[in-house]
């Protein structure tokens, strides 16, 4: 039967014509995920264990004991990977139904790489306070809650709100995956080339989720210092049009209290980190310090050329999977999960982050190398590594149940 | 890694020691469903068309062309289990936790039965309109919303205001899955004892979901008279205690214009419909017509005891496995949705739920007996009949998009 029913989900004939000649549109038909029985459903036995009357005990025992739930369903194995559509990729307000191929997409990467199930939750609101109410509702079915594709500045209000109103873990994967990851990057790259990394001076391009929490993360690591640079110029605390989120980045960052333009940042900065779609002149990349650090993570247009960027920087990393060392989320999301959901961690904390960071970045110490201060998201050593060290930091930041 | 975290949510000490000696408390461990891709994701080839950059198109395509989202998503194919804990089996209001073994027992058996993807999705509220909302806002996500486990009156009101809301079929499944398989015993057995619906007066015990969406498919499929009883009696429109939906069952049924109790609606009545866990004393089973059909679904104790039942019917259902003519709802559910997707129906109509009892009640047509006026939940015949005809009706009635 259900070999019948994803036959004829295959024939609409309702597809533009472009969709016979580009092969993720192939890819696509029917979507890309199913749901399986993992017991078997064969006869009047089986059923009599997975649903009723046998099923009544198993309800029974978690009524009376609610942490059974956890052993008991697929509770502690699965992640609702939820958006309100409204910054998906590079493409904007797109709305929920057609942000659902990147939730599935994102579902399918967290099975493959961490395996950890997810499903795809694209939800028809947008107010903070709705987004939070609808998906607190939902907590008693997941794991865990992965935000994906919200728009700043809501997205670090819904983060924070959730996570004050649910006992599972909650997570923005637009802010701290590429921050997690950016982190293990920046760690290697200061130790092929001896620095420390509280010598040295990072300026972010970008206040979207992405460039806030890799702000934070890079100063809860002990970074020397950070600018973070709007479109206005550098995010600093005399600056009076700054958002509630802008203004906790003015007081964390710039110890060096600069002012002005992104260029004027960059001047002798050691790390640029643009997580912006802009671009930056080559002058300016040229008044950066030697033996530079340059992450130009927009896509499919880095910041800066990685061919510019080699001029000039020690180690050069992009967004792109066709270039050398690739900024990728995946390397990040599926092991911090998979780790979060093996203790029944109750949130995933900085140092949790941090942690993943550290084994990522561990996975290649000892084949550091300028093309090389991150893994390839197909190797598979990470997602063990980055679930291991973020199940102990759990325990040890006293936020694991198990 | 996959095999790996499957290990690890299988060590937890923390089970009572029930659980090592009933297999359901075995079989239940970490869950009884998984999801799966259903599309490669090896390498950097397969990413950049499941994921970035291929999937942008998608997406792009999808917010151009809404209707493209059925085509190359899963969500003409994924059904959410939805429910509040609040009327589990007949273990009533245990919460949205303790309900998650049943709604995947009801997610697989989804897949088994009808090859329908389906997630469960326990909701922490109650209230009608917070239910109504939080439902609503999920459902870009979905192809269908199965409702289950929600308390009467509470679920007819959800159930109406909802599908008021989403432009998908929203279906309760305690309601209309136990009155299509009711209906189509009904007519297998009016038919092997050569009597027409239009000559049966019917007595439905219970009052809940089950009930009273038995007693409606009853009178729109055109049998003679029906009463339902509660537990103050039969209901009829000289009463002054009933709720809403008691009022309309009123004005739709007991055109006989009874009152009194169960028993005085018995005597002499034809078909006796017991949704309520009550018990039925002999002497009013003895008091009804001859050759009676006897439906006596409470589970695990039927309102009359099959041994008691047949003395006086010609024929005999009850909820049970182990006894002939089970009135079990996953001969309905699976088809029902099945062929609600594959036209992507808007809704599911009075006229689809007459469509599915029908094909139901013909898959033994030729095979009628007393013990078999309705196919065994294992009939491999039963879904692909209820999936054509559902489709097909909904095709007729106008609620097919394709």
């Amino acid at each position: 039967m259900a070999a019948e029913i994803v036959h004829s989900r295959n024939e609409s004939g309702s597809e533009p014509e472009q969709n016979l000649i580009d092969p993720a549109f192939a890819l696509h038909r029917g979507g890309k995920m199913e749901v399986r029985a993992t017991v078997p459903v064969r006869d009047a036995d089986d059923l009599s264990l997975a649903y009723t009357p046998g099923v009544a005990k198993v309800c029974t025992a978690i009524a009376e004991h609610p942490e059974l739930v956890h052993d008991y369903t697929w509770k502690s194995q699965v992640v609702a990977v939820v958006t309100d559509g409204t910054a998906v990729l590079g493409l904007g307000d797109i709305g929920p139904e057609a942000s659902l191929p990147v939730m599935e997409g994102k579902a399918i990467l967290f099975k493959q790489f961490g395996g950890v199930d997810a499903v795809p939750i694209a939800l028809d609101c947008t107010a903070v306070d709705e987004l939070v109410e609808t998906i607190a509702r939902m907590a008693p079915s997941f794991g865990g809650i992965n935000l994906e594709d919200i728009s700043a500045p809501r997205c670090f209000e819904v983060e924070r709100k959730l996570q004050d109103r649910v006992d599972i873990p909650v997570f923005h994967d637009d802010q701290h995956g590429t921050a997690i990851v950016t982190l293990a990057a920046l760690r290697n790259a200061a130790e092929l080339t001896g620095r420390e990394l509280g010598s040295l001076r990072a300026v972010i391009s970008g206040s979207g989720a992405a460039g806030v929490a890799i702000a934070k993360i890079l100063v809860e690591a002990g970074i020397g210092d950070v600018a973070l640079a709007d479109r206005k110029g550098i995010v600093h605390e005399g600056r009076d049009d700054l958002t509630q989120v802008k203004r906790l980045i003015a007081e964390l960052t710039n110890k060096a209290k600069l002012t002005g333009s992104l260029a004027d940042a960059l001047e002798g900065a050691d790390v640029f980190i643009g997580v912006s779609g802009g671009t930056v002149p080559e002058e300016s990349v040229a008044s950066m310090a030697k033996d530079s650090f340059i992450f130009a993570m927009a896509n499919p247009d880095p910041e800066i050329h990685p061919d510019v960027a080699h001029k000039y920087a020690a180690v050069v990393a992009t967004g792109r999977s066709d270039y050398p060392n690739q900024i990728n989320n995946v390397l990040a999301f599926p092991g911090v999960f998979a780790g979060a959901l093996q203790v029944r961690a109750s949130r995933i904390t900085e140092g949790m982050k941090i942690a993943a960071a550290e084994a990522l970045a561990a996975v290649v110490a000892d084949e550091l190398s300028a093309d090389k201060v991150i893994p390839s998201p197909f190797d598979e050593r990470v997602a063990p590594a980055v679930t291991k060290a973020v199940a102990e930091a759990a325990r040890a930041e006293g936020v694991a149940r198990r």
